[in-house]
Order: C-alpha cells, then structure tokens, then sequence
C-alpha cells in the first residue's frame, strides 16, 4: 500500500501547493468587483478617448523635442482633471537627438541605375555630411559582418540583411533576435572600416515604411551613419546584390544630430492608501516615443492603460489598502532616463515599492501578464486564473516586466514587475514606424486591455 | 484517517481521469509535428495570397451572383492545384436574392430638415417599389416592439434602436443577442401593420457604415421593406428622436428583389486515409458572403484556413488514417443550403464523418476551438492543451461548431464539430459590412490560425 500512497500524498501536497494561493481569494467578491471594472472599462471606457487626444492633439514626441514637452503638459492635466490625490513632475537629464529635415537613400546598380528606397536614420547617429556614397557590402547576419576580414569591408557602406524570425510565435522574441543588428551594427561594422551601415527594419511584416529605434555607438570605434531601410527595399536589394557578381552602391544623406542634454520630466500621479499609504504600486508607460507616426501603440497605449486603469478604480470607490501611483516615464526609446531616475529617487527618499506593472507592447487583445519575481509571486499571480480567465487572459508566466519600471529591481529586493501582454502579432507591423497610429489602434482591444490591467490592480492591492 | 484518505482518493481518482486522454498523447513525436506545421504555415504560407486572390480576384460572391459562380471556379482551380486526391463539385438547390441599384435612405426631422443615413437592405428584404415615407416610431428594442399596441405602428415605420451589449466579453454573444432583430425585425412590425422597419446596425462599434445581413419573412404576415442603418446615423436618430416631442419621418428607397431558386454548388477536396479511408474528417468555411465589402474575414479566411490545413499536411507528406476532406460551402449566409445539402449527401452516400471542423468567426489571431459532442470529446481536446499551448491557444471549451457543419449532428450521432475560435474583439467592425476587405486582414494572425486548425486536423485524425 505505500507504494500507493506515496503517489497519493505527493499528488495531494501538489494540490495543496497551487490551493496555499487560491485559498486566500475572495472569489465572490473578486469576480463581481472585476466584472464592474470591465463594465465600466468597455461601456463607459476613457482610454481610446484619451488616445486619440495623445495621437492628434501632441503628435509623436521624440525625447527633448518640443512635442514631448507638450506631452508632459497634456498628462499632468489630464491627471488633474481626473482628481487624483497628488500629481506631480520629475524632473529628468535626457539627451537630444534630432532626426533633422533631409534624409535619403538609393541604392545604385551595377549599370548604374538609382533605386530610391524608404530610409529612417537610426536613433542616435550622426549624419552624413552631405552626400555618402560607396560600395555596398551585404551580410546575412550580424554573426556574418562579425566574422568578416576587415580588408572586405574597409571603406564600404555595410547592408545586414538579417531578418526577424517569423517561426518564433512570440514576435518580441524575434524582434530580440535582431535587437542587436540594430544596437551594434554601427559599432560592428566602424570597428572594421566602414564608413556606413544601413540595417533592414526590424519589422516581422514585408511592407514600404522603415522602422527607426535606438542604437549605439562605442567608445574609441569611429562613428559612422546607421539607417534602417524598408523590409520590401531589403528583400529586393539583398535578391538583386545576391544574383548578380558586380559590386552595388549605395548613396544616402542624413543631416540628423545629437544636441546636449537637456531637462525634462516623468509625470506622476497617485491614489492614497488606507492601510499601507507607505507601500506603493506603480503601473506605468512612457510617454516619449519616436518621431515617426503617433507612438499609438508604443507606447501612447501604455499610457492611457495605467491612466484608465486608476480612473476605473477611483470611478467605482475602491479605497486601496497601499497607495497607487501611475508613472508616465520619459524617455524609454533612447536612454530610459526616466526609468533608473525613477527607481533612484523612490529608493532615495524610502518610497517602499512592492510592485510595478508596466504596459509597453502595445493596445491589442490582451493575454495575460508576465511577472518577473519570486515563485511564490508567479504562484499568486498564477492564482488569479479562474478570476481572470472569463476574460480571455490566460498567460500568467515568468517573464518579463518593462524598460521603464526594470531599475526598480534593482532598488527593492522583494519587488515584483508585471508586464501586460497583448497578443503580439500584429506589434512588429507598426512599431516604430509611419503605421504606428490612432486609427491603427482598436477600441475594445484597448479597452480590454485597461480593465485586464486595473484587474491585475486590484487583486495585487488586495493580496501581495 | 478515512476522514482524510476519501479525499486522498477522490483527488487521485481526477487526476487519472484527466490523464487517460492525456496518456496516449505522445508528447515528443506531436510537439516536433506540429512545430513544423506552424513554421510551413509562418514561413512559407499561402493562406494570405489565396484570401488575396479570392478578395481581389473574384470579390463579394452573394449566393446566386455571378461572382459566387467565379468563386466556385475558383475554388477548383486551387484545389486541383494543391493536387488532393479528388476535387469535384456537389449540384445545390440555393436561393437567390439581389440588391439592385437603388438603396437610400433620409431621416426628416419635425422641421422637414432631410438627414442622409448610410442604409444597406437587409438580405431577402423586399423592394419599396418606388419612394417609402412614413412617420417612425421608435423601440429601444425588440421586446419594446412586441409589448407595443398595433395602434401605435399602423402604417408608420418601425425603428428598432437595439444597440450590441458592450459588455459581453465574447462579441458573438452579443451578435446573438441582437440576431432576432434582425432576422425577425420585419415579421414583428409587419404583424402590427408597420410599412417598413429600420434597426441598428449589428456592430459593437460606431461608425458611418452599415451592417446588412439576412432576415426572413413568416407565413401570413405581411413583407415590409427592412434595412440596417450605421450605428452612427442609429445613434444620432435616437438621440434627436429621444429629445423630441414632434414626430420624425423616414424616406427609403431600394429594388432589392428576390429571384427563383437556381443550382449552385459546395466544392469539396480530399487526401484519402490509409488506414480508415471510410471515415472522414472534414474541414470547411463558406464560400459565399455578402455583397459589400470583399468577405475577407466572413469567410474568405475560413476557405483559405481550410484550404491551407490540408495544403500544409501535403507538404509535410502527412499520411493520415482517415480521409481528410475540405468543403467550400455555399449559401452560409442566407439559407445555410450548401450545409443541409451536405450533410443529406454524406449520410445518403454512407460517408461516416466522424469530425467536422468549420472556420467562420474570422482571420484574427487564434485563441483556441469550442467543441459540440460528448464529454469524451471535451476532454480530449483538452488533452491537447499542452501541445497547442506554445501557440497561444488556451480555449478548448464546450460550445458550437458552425453553421455549415451543424447540419452534420443530425445526420451522424456520434460526430463531433469543432469550431476554430479567434479573438473576437474585431470581428464586428467587419461583419457584413464595406470594411470586411482583404486589407483589414493581417497576414500572421491568418496565419496562426491556419497552423492552429492544421494542429486540430492532424491530432484529431491521429487520436479521435
């Protein structure tokens, strides 16, 4: 018989472990409180409002340009007309870059015929001063470019042709996979001479637009220009350089710059906790975004989510047991200054986080969360399923929290970071880029969206 | 101890209950095969091309239209194309009804001002036979309508302002909930001698386009002319009506008519089983849809998805046990002939279906299947959940197969229908209306849901 039991008790232990969590929940209670959330987020929901008026009324708002002073000022007034208990600004040293008025590129064939493509320069890089031309160099892969002679490449303009990995069915999992094409390819390719580098977009999609984000130059390697072309323009180029034996060049202008840091501000709001006012729960985005499109998705949908997601709570008097702080982060897209200078100053003046979610891959159907924590937080989060999985949101893993609310955890040992997760496969078509507008964005999926973020709120207030 | 033992067992005895479907699952062998499904259908597919072509090539395809009978060429061009083992074409008696030329509508408010509506007759309606003006009377619903005095709705029009529940998570809920609106909206005035009937658009968002969609008349009661108006013009008319202490007017106009009966057909396509090929699974969508818009999602991507399941299977050279059928079915939308004929034809021809699969909820990305059949059923689909979970589906619940499939329960008693089960937040902006283009149809969320059905396909047939 005990060979019996054995089995039985272990399996019964099991049970019991998952039911340590689920024993605590409320589950009357908590799934007639999370239906009023939902009710209130898709009937009488703020947010795409909200967007719309971010998207049209600020435009996009690169960090340090003058849009993104005008968003900083729309989101303190938005969070004072929804009465919270304190909103406030912090202020920030940002850098400055500028994508300037010219930019342009072609590529040349071998007869000597110019084929415009669509070029955005990469956050960060200098320009061209004045016309750039020379000889195309392609690679496949950045393990390719970093394999390669330095006599091959001495002089040429470099084209990493490396595509997203579209098996991989989380698509931030291969927009991972490229992140450093992006980042380091200027470095890569300056290091061995080259006098340029255009990279193909990071983009999951064949379309016309380019995608622009972050990149990096390193100390003591000579800086040259990094522009990303369209993924259409890379498939035809990388196609006609790989069927013909003659060298290709390519010619491109950019008058982007870098200008001297500057001053700016992550803006803050709060409701007071009854029971723990000294504990606090942040959800946040950020307000910057590149300068192309409207930063909907990336990260204006972040923004109106944690906004939503307080207004929600405080429309239906919840009283919170700790206090709720929404961030609007500045600068994530170059720098995330305003990320570490957050976690800095809540750690320097003793504001006790115990947890931060973040919402920054997008306005779409949501999915879940994942959590960045200990076990014992993915078991509670994991707890939540049968509350929230009338929902849709199933996906309640170990992961991944956000750019912006990542210092914390550096700052707070018992910290857990919450990152939303909406479907992804559609985030790759628009970030980045001129798609990444209002009307990109769908209204119940955003929707959704903050009730699934307030929800996760509301049960983390009540038992974390 | 028995106090405590009893539950012991009682837990035990679940658990093995959950594994016995779970236990023939060979875990290793289906992850490897359905990885390959999904990187043929994300790498190489050929679902988007095909809903291109079929969108674009061919276009709406109202049953009885002379693009429906293009669409059925079509369908077995690419059949006989993919090289199945047979292709053919089975004779349908189907009706045929078209919208004419002339479809306009004016509300007038009591000061004679003429406000233009967006209006599209609802399918089967009949024509005005000239100018239709009358006074209208308003219902926020249609339990409003049937409470009403003939008295009040003699000879005027009937507006029924029944708005979609925002609430309901799933959006096909709240379709349903509004479907007798639609399709009995007429019956229910005509009965109290209205002249017309006017609703508000089946959608859950707002906007300047109408919905149409079909409707029937009943026996003995008098046919009026119904149509839909946009949810913005019903928004707007209910607002001015609401406010109003004079009466508003309403003037149409259509030559929408009905024709005799005419043959069409379902184009149907299989791979023979080795093992079984007396038994059949049969996938499917319909390849009718309405006349405006291109049926991109209603149900373009239900033929390209079913098309594409067994395309991929090819590919892979997948031998299944049973035979695996793919049926374009015609006339879903107005008259279901192209499902009832069916099903009469495999149960006279002694055809043993022993599953059914039917997409027809759209191209989104793809949460899981509903299953209509026995407990044995339900819970080896869920025995599937760790497989297909990498993929995001985490939906395998009870519920409803499809309407083309339906049919097929009558007919085989131990049959079980799978219905594929996207994200339903986006479906009724699209639904039946000018939006419903191949445009607004995203090329990996297609493609998830191809790989999601091929999975289903490939397990069914191995495990059922």
């Amino acid at each position: 018989m005990k060979n019996i039991y054995t089995p039985l008790v272990f399996a019964l232990l099991m049970i019991s472990g998952i039911s340590s969590a689920q024993d605590k929940i409320e589950f009357n209670e908590d799934s007639t409180f999370i239906r009023a959330i939902f009710d209130e987020a898709l009937v009488r929901g703020e947010a795409y409002e909200n967007l719309r008026s971010l998207c049209k009324d600020v435009g996009p708002r690169l960090t340090g340009s003058a849009s993104a002073e005008v968003a900083i000022h729309w989101g303190v007034q938005r969070l004072q007309n929804y009465g919270f208990d304190t909103v406030y600004k912090q202020e920030i040293q940002v850098p400055h870059w500028e994508r300037g008025t010219t930019e342009q590129g072609w590529f040349k064939t071998p007869e000597g015929e110019l084929n415009k493509v669509n070029l955005l320069a990469l956050g960060g890089s200098i320009g061209t001063e004045g016309v750039l031309e020379s000889e195309i160099i392609m690679f496949k892969d950045r393990d390719a470019l970093l394999a390669a002679d330095q006599s091959e490449i001495e002089g040429k303009i470099v084209f990493i042709a490396q595509p997203m990995n579209q098996k991989l069915i989380n698509t931030f999992r291969a927009y991972g996979g490229c992140y450093p094409v992006r980042g380091h390819g200027a470095a890569d390719a300056g290091k061995k001479g080259a006098v340029g580098v255009i990279i193909r977009s990071l983009s999951i999609s064949e379309h016309e637009h380019a995608h622009t984000g972050t990149m990096r130059y390193e100390d003591g390697v000579t800086k040259i220009p990094a522009a990303a072309i369209s993924t259409k323009d890379a498939t035809k180029l990388e196609k006609m350089i790989t069927e013909s034996d003659e060298p290709f060049r390519f010619v491109m202008e950019m008058d982007c710059q870098k200008y001297p840091d500057m001053t700016s501000y992550n803006v803050i709001a709060e409701i007071k906790g009854a029971e723990n006012p000294e504990q606090i729960i942040t959800v946040g985005g950020h307000l910057d975004s590149w300068d192309v499109g409207e930063g909907a998705h990336d990260d204006g949908a972040g923004i109106v989510h944690s906004m939503e997601a307080l207004r929600i709570l405080k429309e239906l008097n919840y009283q919170p047991k700790n206090t709720l702080r929404v961030v609007f982060f500045m600068n994530e897209e170059n720098g995330n200054k305003g990320g570490k200078s957050y976690a800095k100053y809540a750690k320097e003046s003793g504001q006790k986080h115990i947890a931060a979610i973040e919402s920054d891959r997008g306005g779409f159907a949501p999915r879940g969360f994942d959590v960045d924590g200990s076990s014992e937080h993915l078991e509670l989060l994991q707890s939540f399923t049968k509350l929230l999985k009338p929902y849709y949101l199933h996906h309640f893993e170990k992961g991944y929290g956000g750019v912006d609310i990542g210092p914390l955890k550096d700052e707070f040992d018992s910290i857990a970071l919450y990152g939303f997760v909406p479907d992804s496969q559609r985030y790759f078509d628009f970030h980045h880029n001129h798609n990444d507008v209002f009307e990109n964005v769908n209204k119940r999926e955003l929707h959704m969206g903050a009730g699934s973020i307030c929800s996760l709120i509301y049960l983390l207030d009540k038992y974390l």
